[in-house]
């Protein structure tokens, strides 16, 4: 049975992990909000199950996973889960920890990339905070994307089996989020990450192979790959964006 | 051989989540940061690791957990990782992949407690931020406080297994973690949290159980039960409370 990936419909927000994932697998997906209502798909199909009255795995928010009955929430947990499955995570129960160490890190830098436009209420519009996010941003700027990209870079040089991956000497779910993350700063904060390849070489060469596989290549020109855009968790508004120090 | 608990000295903080699993198991573990240095213990061995030159399993920040030559970092994962060890959660892998999504929305809850009194910048003092902080609890507690906790409250009523605990019919870690938000918002926020018995029986139920469970009596009676403080995540600032709408 496909796995059913349930996330809003038109950002590649924090589902965007979980479909790379999918999307370099191979796997028997459907992304159920982007899908018809005529096959009981759509935005409808997820409400449903958050309003569940019955259910005892009844998710907090998107994105979640379905896998037959079971409920899956959280990107780093539905990454976990689906990592084995999908050859890209080690199946030693330590290392899998490890791993999912290494993605809940992303987790933290993404909350944070989120609270750069939004640091005072998820409730309000981004116009309505703008002077508090452009203090934020300039605090993530100036501290947080040196410290997270630092902390991966550093990790890269120091993996015994080579720098092409974060961990072990084979693709795991955490290089494709590192991608992204990649992705998504480039796109918020161009002026910020100009000089990313020469601050962080290994990470910079880990985005250009990940972009290049084959299964990826194809995905990021597909219509499944959703454009960034200002709904998004990356949001690109110029004036929160400034060259590093 | 005991588990290795490495964080801050002197805060409950996100710490704390892991000690009470550790203290209700009655297992066999050190406190490393709040130990001698006659022993090779006190703060110095946690820079230690966390700037260790060759290890493939680098924390970015404490709390983690070393179980022999593995390291483990964040909360929720050293939790998933101890579960099944301590009798704690169920060895079923999707039941413990339902039981971390619970645990990770408590992640995502205690980040914002955080940031209600660092909105802008976790390098600044709070004086510094403090009318960002004032706008940002008051989002907190109308708006985010009734979102988490209704919706735990409402995955407690809908448990087939019974009310008394968050999954399942047996005490999990959750349960544990659920006792320490419970106790850290009425530290933080007392005229706002005022009336969560009445508005959220079920979880002020499991709050109280948890408390007079014996190993946890005694464990908040001991000096290993750091005071909350105003380092610690959970911080009393009395400007920043108010009566819940």
């Amino acid at each position: 049975m496909a796995y059913e990936l349930y996330y809003w419909d038109g950002i590649q927000g924090r589902g965007e992990f979980v479909r790379l994932a999918l999307e370099e697998a191979g796997a028997d997906y459907v992304d159920v909000c982007r899908g018809p209502a005529s096959k009981g798909q759509g935005m409808p199909a997820m409400f449903a199950i958050m309003d569940g009255k019955s259910e005892f795995d009844l998710p907090f928010a998107p994105p979640f996973l379905k896998d037959g009955d079971l409920i899956i929430p959280h990107v780093a947990n539905i990454l976990m889960y689906l990592g084995p499955k999908l050859g890209l995570a080690p199946r030693d129960e330590g290392k899998r920890h490890v791993l999912n160490g290494l993605q809940l890190t992303i987790t933290d830098l993404v909350a944070e990339v989120h609270d750069t436009h939004h640091p005072i209420a998820t409730s309000k519009y981004y116009e309505d905070q703008k002077q508090e996010a452009k203090a934020r941003a300039a605090e993530f700027i100036e501290n947080r994307i040196p410290k997270f990209l630092g902390y991966f870079e550093k990790v890269l040089e120091q993996n015994p089996d080579g720098s092409s991956h974060i961990f072990g000497g084979e693709l795991t779910y955490v290089d494709l989020s590192l991608f992204q993350v990649y992705e998504g700063l480039r796109y918020a904060f161009p002026r910020a990450t100009a000089h990313l390849d020469r601050r962080y070489p290994h990470l910079t060469a880990l985005h250009k192979a990940v972009m290049k596989r084959p299964n990826i290549a194809r995905y990021l020109q597909s219509d499944r790959r959703i454009p960034f855009n200002e709904n998004g968790i990356f949001r690109h508004y110029p004036e929160l964006d400034r060259d590093m120090a």
